[in-house]
């Protein structure tokens, strides 16, 4: 399977990924950008978005970067600094820059942004990169 | 206002902890039990559950254990490591630990366990302390 | 090799820790003490312990605690939280907690305390276990 | 104080960054490009860079990039990723990248690289801005 087919298949059967509401921009090795409308129910008690849909977003561009070398891959340590906040209709993309890559470990770097490519979230992402094929 | 209080405050308006099912079981200064239980719109392509959703648990006890001191708090950076799957029907619970409180900024150590009391992931929050009083 | 013989090679030609003036208190599987003390020469800029010496006995922590069990292990991500400032004269001590021990993966909280038993860092380690053993 | 003024303060009476052999290279609002040759004191039981000399350069890094804007800053939080071993000889530089900057907050992206231009390390870092002034 290709990069294409190996997320397509992760993401037609994801739920969650489906209820947020995430598009595919763009998929291949290493790379994954996604979309992303804010709703209502994904605010907090502040009326912005919950830092775990932030997270959420950022985790499956991960998976998916991550996975699309045809190896499955699982994430080991993620960390997030929230640096904006974000509004109901606010929509978010992310930008994955691979940072390393080794035979077991891969390092992602992974933006999110918004409409106004304002930086709302900086994630980082370390994958364990098994035997396992897709 | 008490720790009680503002948890409620903060909760009684939060849409997505809402959809997440979350309930709050403990909740003092510093301190937040919450639990919540794993249904099947929350699993990923694996068909386990999709490591955001773990993380939106564990960030929202981060935000009421860091603000039942009345001071409002914003997280800075956060981390987490899975640890171990969970499936449908799993019930999680949080365990927090404040690992140091200073006048600026705080550091939370959350466990998130299963029904078998197992750790399925390590979260650990910073936090700033703003002057702003709830 | 048992997990003192394990940790006595690597410490025998570890010229940094050497220099470091770390002490072995307490060697097993999983589990490190390690004693420093902290002298003029490691001092920064404001006249407090620099931050990648305390990097540094934590680091050295993670390695023997990881090492003991036989395997070659090695750090794949560490974070670290300085609380408390140390000055010349303090006597720093680690204390090694793991957190999670899969197959391949371990995870490890090491506080640092200073002579009052007083956190002055919190280090999180993760390491990849390889095939290859001591 | 200028930027320049700021970091040759702190760097002056810096002893470790000294021991460390650290050449400045170029200093600026937000920027620090560190310089620095592994020595064999600085080796670990693998005969490689103890990773605790890596992160103090990133970390010496962080303190000047963001002190160099007039506002005492400390570390917050800080994180590190040994992407390659590093050997005697090997002459090391930091590139900093300024994430985010708040009144209260910044976020540095601190990358290690060997004299092939290669990265050794990924580091980051948050600092706490506070009040007073250089």
């Amino acid at each position: 399977m290709d990069a294409k087919q190996i997320v397509h298949k992760m993401f037609d059967n994801d739920a969650f990924s489906k209820w947020l509401g995430i598009e595919l921009v763009e998929i291949g090795e290493g790379i994954s950008v996604l979309k992303m409308l804010v709703r209502k129910e994904m605010l907090n008690g502040f009326d912005v978005l919950h830092g775990g849909i932030t997270y959420s977003l950022a985790d499956s561009s991960l998976a998916f970067a991550s996975n699309s070398y045809g190896r499955k891959s699982m994430s080991i340590e993620t960390s997030i600094s929230h640096t904006l906040p974000c509004k109901e209709g606010d929509v978010l993309t992310t930008k994955t820059i691979e940072r390393s890559l080794t035979n077991r470990i891969g390092i992602y770097d992974i933006s999110v942004l918004n409409q106004d490519n304002k930086v709302v979230a900086l994630f980082k992402g370390t994958v364990y990169r098994s035997d396992k094929e897709w």
